[in-house]
């Protein structure tokens, strides 16, 4: 079977003809839906299946002779609402065919290895980003995860037990991490800097600390047509006021802001919102950078408040400390490309990654593969067939590499 | 029976216990309550019920020796999401309590006399405010009323057949409107002017002229966390700089512009958004302020979008004309009130009411209400019971005035 072929298998699944875009959620009928592609794509390679105490799917290529920690790669199944393609897809579909690559050449392994897709790592449906690694790492409690709600009220725990999954197994797994010797995840770049660089494939450096703020306005419902402004506590002013800020902020800082989710209460055309419920991702390339921004932006959100006699209550919901991806792993990966004629330049990402939340607990590195169009979270995200062959071909490099004799 | 235990009948129905407000849309199972209730309370009067083609509730008190065209009252049972008690129910509830009132007195009405009840005027369901009022007057056509959509996509042709009406009956009822000589809606205050002056109850002098413009704002969806500002094609900025720019021309212009609802798509936090939708309320003391108002809102929002590259749609999707009530009723309607003692002042409002639309067809005249908190559009609205009294009393004596001998 061809990249390309097996590219094929899973495109259909989850798509939203709509809007091209993929709506992928965890424990979702289409979310359910990869997982059966991932069982069948790992039996019809004789690889074994298993899915861990939190959700996560894991693929072993078990070679008698095999000894020590594994060598593991993989990414995730599931979809921001309306995502492309390959943000996720790709690193699980390349670590299969970057499998039959090897197998194909006769490589035999020395280590084990395995392909994985770990769940909800873009906490579309409950809220947290990499909720299954995390939960792998002990980044989260069970006992919070079971507890996360989607929007219709739906708990982790729920959605769980609807899939035939026990939530009362969820929790950290240290036997299993024990075993993991490296993790490399293949990932779709989520900008532009290869496409400048003139490169099909980089590696990842680190991760900017990222967190998410949820910032909730509350006025005073009133008429839209009887009201005069001054009598006013509309909490749609505060807000789009610190929606401005927030970009003027993140252009002083070099860093990001991003407002993408935002609810309007009660949401009438014509009355005045009693309140409006909003997160800000924020995002830089260091810690102490990050902390200015953010207050900067809360220092605006709340002096705009105040001004219209609108309360704001604000919370972090998220944060991801910076990651430094493991350097002796990162050179080992750069030296085997290098070898095979793959000159591969180093980025740094503003984006969190299972990987990243892995790196806490084993060396971990990531490869990036050529985004044509620098678009990400959306369906307009792009790579090349011949960028994701060589994404594909560099994984195999590195496999042979970490689990060679 | 006692108007607090009239007032009281109607209370429950369609409460949210959560927010204190009522959500009473049209044709959903609040609103049939709500339905159920007028033909309960006329039945219990003995008035003559009917449903107009419109949907239009009606409750005839008939006298063998009436003549000529009706003295009809009522307003709205419906309300926006999470409304307060008074919007619309205290004109009904005021005008089967004038009724009582009339009899009470032994007054015979030379006059046929009507308590109306008119379908979503708050168009909190089908985005279009005095449906029913604006059918029968011809201001809307069946075709275009039978495909308004709800958020859920169910049309009103829809709706209505579900609630047993018949939609292909919908449209302009002539020989209605032929036979009505006078329509006096009682209407709760949706602003504090009455407070500030000491008085109980007002007349209006007109309706400033008011519309709904949808703007939608499309960009382009990307990470939050990858894409560089320079980049960004993010919609959320242009509406920022929109709804700023809203106030300030407002507070400029003497007028009323107001952003209460807000769709983000796909809503993703860590998402930059691929579209804003929005919905513009605005109103001005005449057609020359609105038309300048909101042509620089449009400047402002054009200008932002391009800024950003972004591309801006906008579409005038309401639009109501100044209306100024008929002098010779309202000067009636002061005269009749006066001679008992009531100092009633005149009033302009921003707000649309069932007798705005109505007054391009009959002579139509409003009383308002004292509203103690200012509020409307909200569970804080209120009137004291006093304030609803002294409505009361002043609704029966324009109506003993319109339709005495």
């Amino acid at each position: 079977m061809t990249f390309a072929e097996l590219w094929d298998s899973l495109l259909p699944v989850g798509l939203d003809t709509a809007t091209g875009g993929y709506r992928r959620y965890a424990y979702t009928e289409a979310d359910l839906a990869c997982r059966d592609w991932f069982y069948k794509t790992a039996l019809e390679r004789r690889l074994r299946t298993e899915a861990d105490r939190n959700g996560n799917l894991w693929a072993w290529w078990d070679v008698a002779s095999a000894t020590g920690t594994a060598v593991v790669t993989g990414s995730h199944l599931d979809s921001v609402p309306d995502g492309g393609a390959y943000d996720g897809p790709l690193g699980v579909v390349s670590g299969f065919a970057a499998v039959d690559l090897l197998r194909d050449r006769g490589f035999v392994p020395s280590r084990p290895v395995a392909v994985a897709a770990f769940s909800e790592e873009e906490g579309g449906r409950f809220g947290l980003a990499c909720l299954g690694s995390r939960l792998l790492t002990g980044a989260v409690t069970p006992e919070a995860a079971r507890e996360l709600r989607d929007g219709p009220g739906t708990t982790l725990a729920e959605a769980m037990t609807g899939a035939g999954l026990d939530p009362g197994r969820l929790g950290a797994d240290d036997d299993r991490l024990g075993g993991i010797g490296a993790f490399v995840e293949l990932h779709i770049e989520q900008g532009s800097a290869l496409d400048g660089l003139g490169a099909a494939v980089g590696i990842a450096e680190g991760i900017w600390p990222h967190g998410r703020w949820r910032l909730e306005f509350t006025g005073r419902a009133d008429h839209a047509g009887t009201t005069r402004l001054a009598d006013r506590r509309d909490p749609m002013l505060p807000y789009a006021a610190t929606v401005l800020e927030a970009r003027q902020a993140a252009a002083a800082c070099g860093a990001l802001a991003t407002f993408g989710k935002v609810v309007a209460e009660p949401g009438g055309a014509n009355a005045i919102c009693s309140a409006v419920r909003t997160w800000l991702d924020a995002r830089a390339p260091d810690q102490v950078v990050l902390d200015r921004m953010v207050g900067q932006i809360e220092d605006t959100a709340r002096r705009a408040a105040e001004a219209q006699g609108v309360e704001l209550r604000l919370r972090r919901e998220s944060f991801t400390p910076p990651v430094e991806f493991d350097p002796a792993l990162r050179e080992r990966l750069a030296r085997a490309l290098a070898a095979r004629g793959t000159a591969a330049p180093v980025l740094p990402t503003g984006a969190g990654h299972d990987a990243g939340v892995l790196a806490a607990r084993v060396p971990a590195a990531m490869l990036f593969v050529r985004n044509r169009t620098g678009v990400s979270h959306s369906p307009a995200e792009h790579a090349d067939a011949a960028d994701c062959e060589a994404g594909v071909t560099a994984l195999a490099a590195v496999l042979e590499e970490l689990a060679g004799a």
